[in-house]
């Protein structure tokens, strides 16, 4: 617990507050606080700082890069203010800038991390098969033509338990490769494609690679039968190219 | 026709080509060309003679506002430029900002007239029903309750022949007040609410303040049976707010 150096009085008025936000990733350097850089951890620090007057740390429940955007981020935070969470709510969606809102705050329970209690998380990939002018930031418009039915068979080889480091941007810091993908899905909409996924833990730009690859086999240059042998690979470059942030949204953590 | 004073040789040239575009009303104000502002017919306007080398002038289905969005704008313009539509097409959209997209461009008949032929034009008004930050310039956050069922008992009022004065910005050009509105209906969708409205002709900021009174209504403000005395009063006074332009898109214009 953060608050274990706390006086016993201190401790005694100590909560926990989790929060359900949405962001526009388009004008921030992702989740993460960062020198120099505008974040959502960094913004909403300041504004409950300002709210609370106390030194805030918040954990989130997903890293997203910049661009990225979420409707369903979780994050949690401890303090001994002891303001409402219904006033919490209307003075942070008060205090901060437009392109994050707070839909949710309750007080839970004093174990409860966002990060660590999470079980799963749920990505939507938008693509959009024309070109547009109205929300252009909340999609990635790919205009060739796709086969979606090879893509839904090659979905269906990422289902389960596998080593995904061929769809993971490297880092000698991740040594972690296995995740378990319970739905990859795929929705068409009028002119619009969406790539639904849920998995236990996500690696760093792993649906966006996903994407990339699953691009490439409805355009028919990689083959469903392919994705196996990718996975075994276990090499980035065995993959396709990363698709852009801004077609991806993290829309769901999943608790107990 | 524009092209009267024109060369015999250059008149048999003439073409009439006919767009359908689309554009992000955010950064325009509004359609019409006026000095000193960016406006989507200025830049078009530009993109265009930029292309075809000579001096373009466009003809509008619909003058959008300030902030007002248009999927389905269609517009219209003379050239004795030889450039094939799909051309003109790959053109435009290499040259004009991102915030205008060009679907379709075709060659119709030289009578063509993009604004005097529309018969019929379909507006949509987007509200949210929570705050958002995703996709926050194409709709009006409205959090208030709101009694969807009296929303559409008065829209049944709208239906038909009427003279709309009450529910237009008072200007003294306009003379003219009879609209036929053909359509009214509500679409609900998860946190969304939709109006969409079909109508021969729309007065200047008829949407938004058919859309500002339905709020009202919606809140119990004001009875749906008193929409018949607001039409009759013939004054912009006896009708509701004007909604904000970022909830309005020009959908559709229908011609013969």
């Amino acid at each position: 617990l953060a608050c274990l150096s706390l006086s016993k009085d201190r401790f005694d008025r100590m909560r926990n507050i989790k929060l359900i936000l949405e962001y526009d990733g388009t004008e921030f350097c992702g989740w993460q606080i960062q020198p120099n850089a505008r974040t959502v951890q960094s913004e909403l620090k300041k504004a409950l700082q300002t709210i609370l007057h106390e030194e805030i740390s918040i954990t989130g429940a997903g890293r997203t890069d910049t661009g990225v955007h979420a409707s369903g981020q979780v994050a949690n935070f401890f303090t001994d203010a002891g303001m409402e969470p219904s006033k919490i709510k209307a003075a942070l969606n008060g205090t901060l800038p437009r392109d994050i809102r707070i839909i949710t705050v309750e007080s839970v329970p004093l174990q409860f991390n966002a990060r660590f209690d999470a079980k799963k998380r749920e990505y939507h990939y938008k693509i959009t098969r024309r070109e547009r002018a109205i929300a252009r930031d909340y999609f990635w418009c790919y205009k060739g033509d796709l086969n979606i039915d090879k893509m839904r068979q090659a979905s269906q080889h990422f289902i389960g338990e596998h080593d995904f480091q061929s769809f993971c941007k490297a880092s000698p810091e991740v040594t972690a490769h296995i995740c378990h993908v319970e739905t990859l899905d795929w929705i068409e909409e009028e002119d619009f494609l969406m790539m639904k996924i849920i998995a236990d833990r996500f690696l760093h730009n792993m649906v966006r690679i996903i994407m990339g690859t699953m691009i490439q086999i409805g355009r028919g240059k990689i083959d469903p039968a392919q994705i196996p042998h990718i996975l075994a690979a276990k090499d980035r470059k065995a993959a396709g190219a990363t698709a852009p942030a801004k077609g991806l949204f993290l829309v769901k953590v999943y608790y107990e």
